[in-house]
């Protein structure tokens, strides 16, 4: 039994798990956990540790056009110092995105794990399901920088020029401290079909979204904007582009559908948004023709 | 720093994590966490340990005198197989308690976790604030047997005649399947000033109590209600009943004051209730007139 097993039969017992959030009246709910040796290591200073946990769940209430309002905390750690520091971060962090910590629970573990649970408001949430055939598909920004940062972190690797040096140190920040796009989903609202947020990877999000709204995606390689200096820079750095790009998860950049054109819709939301291929009726998702399988993270693989 | 410090600082940063829940509008949030080999052991068949995970959360709600509506689990798990079993049983045991799961997150992990948020609705919350000099104290039921049963549990006890076993059996159960004293949180609105449930033991709870209300509490001994059996056939099992019944954590019996008479009180909810003192203008606590510290347990001492 795969990951992808178990999540099916989750949503099979708990009907409103389908989504990046649930939904329960005007409120958009969700949790994520982080814990140590899976998605992180004490090589990484625990403030961001701290930051990523609160912005993983963001960026899953941003999907939902929703307004991050309340957090509930559990932290689990070997030690009450380190139990402390998560505890002193977060409350800066969610200071920073207006959410307040309002409960939460704290225990020894052999580990650490946190685990967050926050509640927005989202009078009209979006939803997976909302796509339809002949929607554009967007990207909120370019895709790519998660994965090779942790590639370059894992393998510590080195620069030999400035431009190598910079993409290694801006990808490492983008996996260590990505950005929830809060904002840009509440101005989705009323103009995204529907949204998800890129957790899991491109292929495999892209793949969730069309399961849940019954349709099929066709989107082109060279339209997916990719991290700064990746295409260029990354291939000596011993990335392979296209799998960072496609399959590369915790990126939180949302992917969304709307029937408004790229121009359009950049427009209205006040900053660049890229459309990569449209909605089809056929279902599978495709690229340049060929089908895209999904190919993210599988926890128990 | 202690973990009383470290509450002590949450309380400070996060104003709104006094209470068993936090309350928002008409809402009442908990959360509690309960980790392997902190909290339980393999030995203890899972079931039980998806069950209580949501008994004590509940508890939380009873103690507020709110309704438990949604549920949010976070589990890390070794193993995909004993995280499907935790979500199968978590599934069963909510629908049995009217709830439903909403939402949660699944990760790999060294050990076992489950992090559950719940979510109810109470239009008038009881809060630990609430008590006033004169209130009678009131437990809900006979305390002890949780202590009791966790001992039992960890020294493999052997009861040599029937009234032995019969009190080793029902004290683990106790322990191992503690009932969240929902209805009766429900029946109290209106009609207890304060409550809090008994997770840290009696002592520590009462102090907890007198603390946020501002008051003192003045209990006697013998009027505190005991597990049945325990007095009687605790000691010759190795028990210190008294510590177990006055320092006990886990019972998750509710702690509440009220102005009423405990025959008045037993008769409007229907079941008996058990004063066991009053609420007195000197701070802290005692116990036939001398003082009693707190006992609970620390998870960082």
């Amino acid at each position: 039994m795969s990951e992808r097993d178990v999540i099916r039969r989750i949503r099979e017992l708990f009907p409103r798990t389908g989504d990046d959030a649930a939904v329960v009246g005007t409120q958009v709910i969700t949790n994520d956990v982080l814990v140590e040796n899976v998605d992180f290591t004490r090589d990484v200073p625990l403030r961001l540790v701290a930051r990523k946990s609160l912005a993983i769940n963001l960026s899953d209430i941003a999907a939902m056009g929703g307004r991050p309002q309340y957090a509930i905390v559990a932290i689990g750690s070997p030690e009450e110092a380190l139990a402390s520091t998560l505890i002193e971060e977060l409350a800066v962090a969610a200071r920073d995105h207006d959410v307040e910590i309002i409960g939460g629970d704290l225990s020894r573990a052999g580990e650490i794990f946190i685990s967050i649970t926050i509640i927005g408001e989202a009078a009209q949430p979006i939803l997976r399901s909302g796509a339809r055939r002949g929607d554009r598909i967007y990207l909120s920004r370019p895709i790519g920088g998660s994965a090779a940062g942790l590639t370059f972190l894992q393998r510590k690797t080195v620069g030999a020029s400035y431009a190598e040096r910079e993409l290694i140190e801006s990808a490492i920040r983008r996996h260590l401290e990505p950005e929830a796009e809060v904002a840009l989903g509440l101005k989705l609202v009323g103009i995204a079909t529907s949204c998800i947020d890129i957790s899991d990877g491109l292929s495999t999000d892209l793949h969730h979204l069309c399961d849940a709204s019954s349709v099929g995606a066709a989107i082109e390689r060279e339209r997916i904007p990719v991290f700064p200096d990746l295409q260029r820079s990354g291939p000596q750095l011993g990335i392979n582009v296209r799998d960072a790009v496609l399959h590369g998860g915790e990126e939180y950049a949302l992917l969304f559908t709307s029937s408004m054109r790229e121009s359009e819709l950049s427009t209205r939301v006040g900053r660049p948004v890229y459309a990569i291929g449209r909605i089809v009726e056929e279902r599978g998702v495709r690229i340049d023709g060929e089908p895209l399988p999904p190919g993210g993270f599988d926890h128990f693989a």
